[in-house]
């Protein structure tokens, strides 16, 4: 009884695709990732054509960073990250603070009036917690201060990045900008991350024989899963990324004593699902709006300039960690990943951008994606430093 | 940076509603796949309108399913089913053939005229492989000797089926039925699923030792899945239903030494995809076309003659195993499951059917799906016959 599918078709491509490309990348001593986005831009339609995004794909993409994030937290202890919570706050601020401003005095340079080339300065802020997120995970270096640092910072990023969207929107639409709604929705968001932390994790390491109850031993893995699933959802309606309430589900379900066991079943999801994310995010660049001169030199200063403002922010940010560690939290910082595209594809549809630009701040959020990874590896390869190394938690 | 989705809610609502329904199913004793499907009722349009079926969940469901018939055919290995070849041809082409024709002449006799009738008599004719085996997978009965034969039945039933619907969507449009045509497309399916069958559980026979060259204890999995997924979309380019390509790619697995492994590792796939499954086969109903009495007595009809015909029908197919084991084979091809309700879908978009009708078909296979796993458990709760036993493998 067929049911003809070419879904079906682009789903076997996606994942034999990012197989490939992870393998190429691994052999040439690259992250996986560099590969899987690759190949993501090599089945897209700027190349084969094999695969076109869609709304069940994006789905798909999103239950799968979404997992990625839930299995970072897995990893991460309240704790840990709480101890370097100083350093993650700078790094957070001063992240966005620098891209922004460089970004809106570049983009006023090249032409759009203040209002677009303050909704310009918006896509350069956001860090994508999942492309490094997935590289410290696939080096075993979830565990180091600079790795926590970067994951507090991802969540301060993203509740600043949000509020920082919602004021260039409403000066773009010539609204008046009411500062009192913006405080009340930073409380709500700061608000839920205070209390789903701290309450779930107290709460967890109270309850967490409870799930033995069952004596299944995929029941732990259900209740946290749709612990997981939940979270995501309701961090989306605070008006944070679906992946901040999956870290946080994660790092709920870290204080449970079956994390070991968890940890374990989560690698078949995260083999099967992650994937997705990675390739799609390379197949929505577009290359063919890129052929121009003028387009190539304004992806180049526009890539230098994300990676320099980045890397200068959380730097700084992270200096009192020692200049090794500060310069690892600046190179995890940099990639843009799905969320300078969701800025771009806001930008497009509210007629801020032209096609060019629109292509160029695509196709800017993934080089810095393909760019940070093999840096980061290699300077995660190099021992820690004895400051990284005396404020890791036993 | 939050991007509103309405879909992560669902996701959450159907993973959520599956397990609080196959938890309530348990605590009553009855197979968690009736909870889920209950579940899925009640969270639907039907009842709280919390989720509508929608491409992404179709897709979603449609990779549970594939999953779950992957990991089935990696607990059946094809030397067991060819030792059942005849009993499970046998019950395949019987279990076709008396609901088919039964299907005909009853609809007939409420009133459509012949080429409509034929269209309904289809919906009653393919078993829903997911639903039974899931039953099978879930009390360990997939070494059965009645499990070979259902599974063997369910591939020969889904050709029968893809074959018979071909008929009859031509003899509606009222065009000329060329056998020549409907030869080949047999003989295309047919020739798929030996080749497939025969040839790739040669070559993993030979092959597995290269699965473990990686030194990843991923890698066997993500070949594997690859493999699964591939095939999965073969099948529906050869007419027939994704999960029979899933399930030759689960039996093709099952001859590497890596088996073992790969059922541990499938676990939590099934356990985060197949929810989706069975909770969207529950969400198709509309409780509010069957809020008649004529309704009423049609879907109790329509269901008491899908339950009997195939139940004869597998019954017959499988006699020589003896009555007990027959009766198993019976009741397990009972469940039509959302093969039926692509029938109903196809007939609604054609203009066959009206709504009442295509509400009915919906409900019957719904019921059958519900009614039959309970049975199916109780039967297989009881000591295995000796002639069963005997055709056991080592």
């Amino acid at each position: 009884m067929g049911h003809p599918t070419t879904i079906l078709l682009e789903v076997f491509v996606i994942f034999a695709a990012a197989q490939v490309g992870g393998w190429l990348a691994r052999s040439i001593r690259l992250p996986d990732v560099v590969g899987q986005i690759v190949a993501g831009c090599v089945v897209g339609p700027s190349v084969f054509g094999w695969i076109t995004p869609s709304e069940p794909l994006d789905v798909l993409s999103e239950i799968g960073v979404v997992l990625l994030l839930f299995a970072v937290g897995l990893e991460t202890r309240l704790d840990d990250v709480k101890r370097v919570g100083g350093s993650a706050f700078a790094v957070g601020v001063i992240g966005v603070v620098i891209p922004f401003v460089c970004g809106a005095l570049w983009a006023h340079s090249i032409g759009p009036d203040w209002p677009r080339s303050l909704f310009v300065a918006a896509a350069f802020v956001a860090t994508s917690a999942g492309i490094t997120a997935s590289v410290l995970k696939g080096m075993g270096a979830l565990h180091r201060i600079e790795s926590r640092v970067i994951l507090g910072a991802a969540v301060i990023d993203d509740i600043l990045a949000m509020l920082l969207l919602g004021v260039v929107v409403a000066i773009q639409a010539g609204g008046s900008l009411r500062i009192g709604s913006l405080v009340v929705v930073a409380a709500e968001a700061v608000g839920f991350v205070l209390v789903v932390g701290w309450l779930g994790t107290w709460m967890m390491r109270r309850g967490s024989h409870w799930l033995d109850r069952a004596r299944n031993p995929m029941s732990p893995l259900l209740v946290v899963l749709a612990l997981c699933l939940g979270l995501a959802w309701v961090s989306t309606r605070f008006g944070l990324a679906a992946i901040i309430g999956a870290f946080l589900a994660g790092m709920i379900a870290s204080e449970t004593h079956q994390r070991a066991r968890l940890e374990e079943q989560m690698q078949p999801l995260l083999a099967l699902l992650t994937p997705f994310f990675f390739v799609l995010t390379g197949a929505r660049v577009e290359l063919a709006k890129l052929a121009s001169a003028e387009a190539l030199w304004l992806l180049l200063a526009a890539t230098l300039l994300a990676i320099a403002t980045k890397l200068v922010g959380g730097w700084l940010g992270a200096i009192r960690l020692g200049p090794r560690s500060a310069l690892i939290v600046g190179v995890g910082m940099v990639p843009r990943g799905e969320v300078g595209i969701v800025v771009a594809a806001l930008g497009l549809s509210a007629g801020v951008f032209g096609d060019v630009l629109y292509a160029v701040i695509i196709a800017m959020s993934l080089l810095t994606s393909i760019i940070a990874p093999p840096f980061l590896a290699l300077l995660l390869k190099q021992p820690e430093s004895p400051a990284a190394t005396a404020g890791r938690s036993g």
